[in-house]
């Protein structure tokens, strides 16, 4: 049969997102492409004794669930908001989901119409790009330095393309690593506010912060979310996950925002899937509020170990090979995005590293347009001999590519 | 803030569904409005040991997956269709999904513009009928009789509306209970094949089939996808689910198709929130191929419960209440599709039932126009107290505005 497509399906299939993806999965492919946390940091026994006790326990923990999710999950995320960030979640202001992904989507199918414009940071994540090119999103990108998003610049593109959204990543954008200051995101939540641009805070990495300082770092980097709450206005769309801190095969994010805004969302979701899986989430509620289990030591002992990978692949970069090559060093986060030696193009790198056996994300992934001599490399999933390994290949190829030219 | 949503957003709250699933989830309420299974019938124990199991033995299991679902238990799809059905699924041609529902909505997606006129069963299933208005579809319904749909008029409407796809569900329609004939079968997919109109078939009650004969169902009643898997033309995209024969908490259905579309649904599964939970996934498959569960005796005990329950419905039928009332009994599934007295509207019995402390489904959320003096009983869920409690309730309605007209 020959399939008539909708307008926007290849969108989906312009990305080499799937294909790489598809590629690491295989056997010996090491991969610094994706986003994945460390596999031996998983609570195993706590999680599996979890599972038992909620399954064993109440036959209702197996049956259909509530749309918005898990109540007694949503009522600890609440609480821990209002305990460590001082911040109070609107009464039915909250919204389980599929991963952070699903909550884009989602606000995507409620919010934006063909021709729309939004705002993304520049370089993004690809995710945001996906789920915005999918709805037909005009994308206009706002640049950026070490400190954040540029007001200057966002309020030229505000004032010219009067956008209904903007995406951002405030802790650790994805793919730079960027940490904004305090004074940008007051300045970025003060602009959006004045131009009745809806604000998407995904704030999937926040708690992945390596520094140790004296003050916690929900407080001395508040999110736009937290920001906003005092006056609650409603501005603000925050989007949290459990992949980074827990483990992703739970599936668990959520959105948080004002009751009309997560109503409409929780509306879309109960179309999309009627509901995410509850006994997932009652697992991790069993988890956090039950087992053992303390999520800050447990984000500690990630961040303790992250912060050692990041530095071996920082001392990895100073090899002969990325000689001309830039990078800013990240605060937290699961990413170094490096820029290339003059002339040398991410795909093109990409498709020699495949043949060596690792892969990376290139940077055309990451933006609209530019990032060709880009690259992002994930330094969370990979142990210390999968890492010198990967980082050898890529290195290889890069002085491949030079020697040549 | 004054948000501004996206033009079809508002199709998402002009249901009613969501607020009687908010009700009905409060304490004391008697609801036979959703399509609930028994949850005394879960296999706990069984699925407790595999939870355990399967997170104990590697911390992969709580990884990232592979967007198309966990690889072994796409295999034993496979392998039980061949070997239950003599039907060969493509290679890549199957996709696990969050339940049946997503599987409709990611295909709906990919496929419909909005103004792109798309055949319905009528009545047919409010969660088709959303997700079509989410995509702008034009919503032609097709009327069949007790055989299935009617061949002259699926003819008379293909020809009139040029549609690009027809929702049907020849195995216990949702909410008619109406089991097509295999003759049925034949000509709808000879009609829509001769024509290039895609058939999607939601199979998620196939296997609630009560009826006890020497050959089995999915023999004596094919799929339409089986039917025409013998030429492999791909024009029937099926989708099944585990919600009703193991457990909804799993969120576990599947789509299967061509290569070519369930490649494109694929993209459009990344796209939304990357994969489903591919913990659950890997405990459904230890359960199924693991463990001592056997799923084919497993779905004839809840047959069996389910359907004493059906009998014990229609007998409460027989009550003066109910003495102008109509419904086919059906061989399967979980509903009653139930006429009321005439002049009585269900929108309007429903209120009153709902302040007795009981639910039922509303007709018009099954259909475009009309239903209005229809209900959907689900006989699945209640045990016999409730049973007779719930359906005392709506009788007292029903005779309280019989009295006064």
């Amino acid at each position: 049969m020959k399939y008539e497509f909708s307008a926007r399906a290849h969108t989906l299939l312009s990305s080499p997102l799937l294909s790489i993806r598809t590629q690491t999965r295989r056997g010996s492919m090491i991969s610094l492409a994706e986003e994945l946390p460390a596999e031996e940091l998983f609570p195993l026994s706590l999680l599996a004794e979890a599972a038992a006790t909620v399954i064993s326990a109440d036959a209702s923990a197996l049956q259909y669930g509530d749309p918005a999710g898990y109540e007694p999950l949503r009522e600890w995320l609440a609480d821990d908001w209002l305990r460590g960030k001082g911040v109070a979640v609107a009464e039915g202001g909250l919204l389980l989901t599929t991963g952070s992904q699903q909550a884009v989507d989602l606000l995507c199918r409620v919010y934006v119409d063909p021709g729309d414009p939004v705002l993304v940071e520049t370089p993004t994540s690809p995710g945001f790009l996906q789920a915005l090119r999918m709805q037909g999103a005009v994308i206009i990108p706002v640049e950026g330095d070490r400190e954040g998003l540029l007001p200057d610049h966002l309020r030229a593109q505000i004032l010219k393309y009067r956008p209904k959204m903007l995406f951002a990543t405030p802790s650790f954008t994805n793919p730079s690593g960027i940490l904004w200051s305090l004074h940008r995101r007051r300045e970025v939540l003060e602009l959006c506010t004045a131009h009745q641009v809806l604000i998407v805070e995904d704030d999937s990495y926040g708690d992945l912060h390596f520094q140790r300082s004296g003050e916690s770092p929900a407080r001395q980097y508040p999110s736009l979310y937290a920001l906003e709450n005092e006056s609650e206005g409603g501005h603000v769309l925050y989007i949290g996950s459990f992949s980074k801190t827990v483990a992703p095969a739970l599936r668990t994010g959520w959105a948080a925002g004002s009751r009309e805004l997560i109503g409409m969302m929780t509306a879309a979701k109960q179309m999309a899937d009627w509901q995410s899986s509850s006994l997932n989430q009652q697992v991790l509620h069993h988890l956090l509020n039950v087992s053992a289990f303390d999520l800050r030591e447990h984000i500690a002992t990630l961040n303790r170990e992250y912060n050692t990978r990041l530095k071996l692949m920082a001392e990895l970069l100073k090899r002969p090979a990325w000689k001309s090559s830039t990078y800013h060093m990240p605060a937290g986060g699961m990413f170094l995005w490096v820029s290339l030696p003059e002339g040398l193009e991410a795909l093109a790198l990409l498709k020699c590293a495949l043949g060596k056996g690792v892969a990376f994300l290139p940077g055309p992934l990451c933006s609209i347009e530019g990032g060709a001599n880009h690259i992002r490399l994930n330094f969370s999933h990979p142990g210390r001999d999968e890492l010198l390994l990967g980082m050898n290949l890529i290195s290889e190829a890069v002085s491949e590519f030079t020697a040549r030219s």
